[in-house]
């Protein structure tokens, strides 16, 4: 049976000298040999450098909260020396001449790049390779499919990803492990593949939220010439008192599939018996443009991006990823800029509804994941939080009836990352989820 | 001889009982009476509003720095119980049932709000009614033509303005007063009629840079769910040393005609005479993009706004702004994606040019107020600090060979607009300009 290890206890065994760098990475280097022939989370595992960097890590003072723990990285963010792939043909002769900074923040901090995880084409939705270890015929979501799967089978103990509809959200859930989305422009997308400048996220993947807290700390340290986010504070979380949390019943219970539902509530059950003071809130607006405007803010972007590469060489793109780019190419600015006014306003009053609640609480994806592999799944409970761009924490909660993970997804006020994820680890201590997947 | 007071001073009379809100306000009537026929800074005075506020005023304890203090407001920015009629026979029956958060921020700190100043229609460029009080003659620049006339020649005080391409500086500038564009997003565009979402400034205008700071501080006074920038800190300026500026000999010196390039040599030297370090600095991605990339910004954002009413009443649009949106209606989405990647682009490299100095240093403006009533003149100047959001003070510091005024602007680092106030603080003492409109 596969016993994971978190970043926060590997990191504690690394500094009490009970592990060393290079043992730990022998044990995920053991889980992709076990595994990746099946499951295909990588595209590029960087056996030597990463045991070059866990030798030197093991000679070295420890250099931070991450010091020796493998981090995989999705294969869209620039690794210096690696091809950045991005799941396009047209980028497989790709080298990536430096790190991008959320890359060179983790070595910082004494992470070990352990290689580059699968991305969907371009991180739209041509599905990828990569198959769910809790069952091999269902998606593991995307766009950051293989680093969902890679953090779920400990081939590593934590990994980069990104979310522009739901591609941090969604696979995090469908594979049963924690996610954190920050706050929009709260960390640097230099050196990362764009799909929408305005919608893209990049975020954190492991195991527990303490995992994806302490990376996200990590990563904050990146000098770009952003202001500092709001509240740097950073108060234990075992001070944190039972959080109010507004239910979104309104389309997301309403349209979350009868398991998803049914683990919800027990998870909310779970809160309650906490002490959890949980109570509906409505969004007058309602949820319905999110989807078309959404869409179109990406559609536009991506086109943007791929304007050339896409008129020079149509038939390397992937039918899915060609018809939003189609689309977006016939979009009039005018059409544009009314969505960026929408999504302007609409990320103001989204921000309203938090302002009784520590934050808000609902399932993250609509159904646990599909049994197929046509689809990466619908990014429709994810987008909402793309587009207003507020900070998200996705907690498995439950099995549902096929035995497949499903998760809820909190979402705090902007700017205040950290203090979602005291609320994320209350949550996650009543859960008590603590299963992996079946391998 | 027309004898300017500042906010400063008149809110200091005011509060040791020298002088009563009703007595200042009727200065400023007395100044609306002798001049406004002649001049056109107004679209409405609210004599009988002001009187009232003025005499309650009067009778209630300090409420805060502007208590009593005319002040004109930009006839784009609701004003409760006023129209906002943007210059603009469209909107000739409006009537603002509320204040803009940034008036609301005025009456809390004691202004009077005296009425609403002429604006280019729809704060875009075909030339309105106003004259320039050193010379009829001349432009008094746009699009905040009516507050910096009523500013200059003490109508009000202190006047709020918008700037997009050059709109606060420019017409300040051509008429002699200092304003303050702060970074942007810093204040609420709530309640101002838009024109490009992504550019649109509200600011700060009167006679002194200590005035503009007085605004400014209330202005950002506003609880609209924006984070508060980063330094609230107000260390005062007479602590201030000499400043590190960076000068931009590049693109304006070089596009400066000579008088104005005289005027900013002149008062280069004033400030090196006061200990000033000036060096120059190179921009090494040049301003040749910004006219175009500007334009291109603005014609979609203003297109969007006006799409329905353009479409149904084009007679009512004057012929320089129906270009604009003809233009923008023509514009493709990915074309204007390109041009906010740019802007995104271009703003952190801008930004960049700061890391040296605590300002860049530059003429305000090409020219002096051209001897035109066809033109409000060219935002060319002014448009590469709207494009990068960096805030920035102009400040005259001479009188030109043609009499009229000329002016440096001083640009600071993002969300630093109180620390580039200090500096400006110590330029304007350098400068010592304390002329007035030969009226």
């Amino acid at each position: 049976m596969f016993q994971p290890i978190s970043i926060s206890d590997a990191a504690a065994k690394i500094r009490a000298g009970h592990i060393s760098p290079i043992e730990l990475l022998e044990q995920c280097l053991d889980q992709i040999r076990r595994y990746e022939d099946r499951l295909h989370a990588w595209v590029l595992v960087d056996e030597p450098g990463a045991r070059q960097a866990a030798e030197r890590l093991g000679r070295e003072k420890p250099r931070g909260p991450l010091h020796g723990i493998p981090i995989g990285v999705k294969d869209i963010i620039d690794t210096a020396g690696l091809p950045t792939r991005a799941g396009s043909p047209l980028r497989a002769k790709h080298l990536a001449t430096a790190d991008a900074p959320l890359v060179a923040a983790l070595r910082r901090a004494g992470a070990v790049i352990l290689g580059k995880t699968v991305t969907v084409e371009f991180a739209c939705f041509d599905p990828p390779p990569t198959l769910n270890p809790w069952n091999v015929r269902h998606t593991p979501g995307g766009s950051s499919s293989g680093s969902a799967v890679a953090v779920a089978t400990g081939m590593c103990l934590g990994a980069l990803g990104t979310q522009t509809g739901g591609s941090l959200v969604r696979p995090s859930a469908y594979c049963g492990i924690v996610t954190c989305k920050p706050t929009f422009a709260a960390l640097s997308t230099d050196g990362v593949v764009p799909v929408s400048h305005h919608l893209d996220h990049p975020g954190t993947m492991a195991r527990t939220v303490g995992d994806v807290k302490i990376m996200l700390r990590c990563l904050r340290d990146v000098d770009d010439g952003r202001p500092p986010v709001r509240r740097p504070l950073d108060v234990d979380a075992d001070a944190t008192g039972p959080p109010r949390l507004g239910l979104l019943e309104q389309f997301f219970m309403e349209e979350a599939d009868e398991p998803v539902c049914n683990v919800t509530q027990a998870a909310l059950a779970k809160l309650r018996d906490g002490g959890a003071w949980i109570e509906p809130v409505v969004f007058r607006d309602g949820f319905e443009q999110v989807a078309p405007m959404h869409r179109r803010i990406m559609a536009v972007e991506a086109a943007a991006y791929h304007r050339e590469p896409f008129a020079a060489s149509r038939p390397s793109y992937g039918p899915m990823i060609a018809e939003l780019l189609d689309e977006g190419l016939t979009i009039s600015a005018v059409d544009y800029a009314d969505a960026l006014v929408w999504r302007r306003e609409y990320s103001r009053r989204a921000a309203s509804l938090l302002e009784n609640v520590d934050a808000l609480i609902m399932p993250a994806t609509d159904t646990t994941a599909p049994a197929t592999l046509a689809t990466t799944g619908t990014p429709k409970f994810q987008a909402p939080w793309s587009c207003a761009g507020l900070p998200v924490v996705s907690i498995p909660c439950g099995l549902a009836g096929d035995g497949m993970p499903a998760a809820v997804q909190l979402v705090g006020p902007r700017h205040d990352d950290m203090a979602l994820l005291q609320v994320a680890k209350w949550c996650e201590r009543c859960f008590a989820f603590d299963q992996a997947p079946p391998l």
